[in-house]
């Protein structure tokens, strides 16, 4: 997905939000701010939005010295998540079609997502998610591709976003391998929070190598690579997986399927939805 | 007012807007959005929102050729509020306090304001007005300068909020004269927008020279300068005029009275009241 003119005040949003949240000063928030508008002259124009969010990271941890500003917010994230879990698990367990409820899930954990919002309500988008029509539903596709997959490639999205992710793991009956950021960047997940989530228990976690937000592929290790030219179903959660992988050049020979939900009103109208859509499309 | 950090997402989001609003297709409007980045990034630290207001509107201005973008929303605002300006002095004609009314229904009017909103309600603001207590409530002490003025200098703010000040004019009971932009900026009201709201029959029109939002002294006519030196009593109405004359040295020895409503959170904090909340203020 290219980046919309409508970005690029969300992207001062975001710098200064994560100014904040890594502890800096006003100068340095000042700091952060003017050079993301340096950043922002530049921008090239088929640039996708998760490549102007790697710069904006880069920057707050190189001007912060901090290399995980959302530990603690990730923490918490997934704290609350696993809560939750048992009572997820069971809603699956009990549910007359547990793939579904296992996938409205996953995308109900997607509203986890500190680029955006500064807070959410976790058990009313659980309980919006489990019966809201989807936008997009290409869950029969996603559903035939999974009974001829020998394995999955699932591209994770956020911390806390894990435990919801692993109730859908546990719901596909096929092996994962479960693809985390190479270093922090926002809250999204790494190895740390995949394993916090359980999810090291039942499925292989592989870290891709890269600190950008989504899969900016030739930002990320060979080993992910060959791994994503070699996979033969692809599930990527969440804006910044549908912002870096829906456009452009096919990234693999496999189906890829988009889980998320339209958060902002940017992806929402690209995708031709309304904001709070959810979301399951087959690139 | 200083310029707070929050302020500078939204400097992108209203250079797009008003690049909008005067036609400039997508590559003017990147254009204007790269560089009002630069303009942020040369911003001075002790600036007001209105100085950087100011640039965003004289690029779009220059970039489009459009020497009054707004133009025809701001002849749609003056229409509905005329619509409504029976209505209104009507009420104040019955009020038990009719001059309290007819500060109300001028701060009710402040709601019309294309550099922060893209629609607004105005049935629905004047009900609220009319009842809602004042966050800061300066009206005694307004009320004591009005009985010792010759005269009011009345800063003017919006087209169309124009028609509701046209109320207040008329219960002052003292000559006015009402100051407009000396050129088209966002749908600040100009001469023909005072005329087109009646204004001209009821009080003296004068234009200040400028082309900022707000009131830049510095900026403004020698006329305006004098008059402003001479002035015993001093209404501004509004946010960019809270903004460009809230602090700094004191532009005139008279008293001035901010009658706004607090739009944004920014200057509901800097206020420390809630956003939405009405405002009369002594400088």
């Amino acid at each position: 997905m290219r980046t919309y003119l409508d970005c690029y005040p969300c992207f001062l949003r975001q710098a200064l939000s994560a100014a904040r949240r890594a502890g800096a000063d006003e100068d340095q928030q000042r700091l952060i701010l003017q050079r993301t508008c340096a950043e922002l002259q530049t921008l090239p124009e088929r640039a996708t939005p998760p490549q102007m969010a790697e710069r904006i990271h880069r920057l707050v941890r190189a001007e912060v010295d901090h290399s995980d500003p959302y530990l603690a917010a990730k923490q918490e994230a997934t704290r609350a998540a696993l809560e939750r879990y048992p009572v997820l698990r069971e809603h699956v367990r009990t549910a007359d079609e547990p793939l579904d409820a296992a996938i409205r899930i996953s995308i109900a954990g997607n509203i986890i997502d500190f680029g955006i919002f500064e807070t959410y309500d976790l058990d009313a988008t659980v309980d919006r998610v489990l019966t809201q029509p989807f936008a997009i539903d290409d869950r029969p596709r996603l559903r035939a591709a999974l009974a001829d997959a020998r394995e999955v490639l699932f591209l994770a999205d956020n911390a806390g976003e894990t435990v919801f992710d692993r109730v859908l793991i546990e719901a596909l009956d096929r092996p994962v391998c479960y693809v985390v950021k190479g270093s922090p960047v926002i809250n999204d997940a790494t190895r740390e929070d995949a394993q916090a989530a359980g999810i090291d228990a039942i499925a292989e976690v592989m870290d891709n190598g890269s600190d950008a937000v989504g899969t900016l592929v030739e930002r990320c290790s060979t080993a992910f690579r060959a791994r994503l030219a070699a996979a033969d179903l692809v599930i990527a959660k969440g804006q910044a997986n549908y912002e870096s992988l829906s456009s452009g050049p096919p990234p693999c020979g496999a189906p890829i399927f988009f889980l998320l939900q339209a958060k902002c009103s940017v992806i929402a109208a690209e995708l031709g939805v309304a904001t709070g859509s959810i979301i399951a499309r087959q690139r």
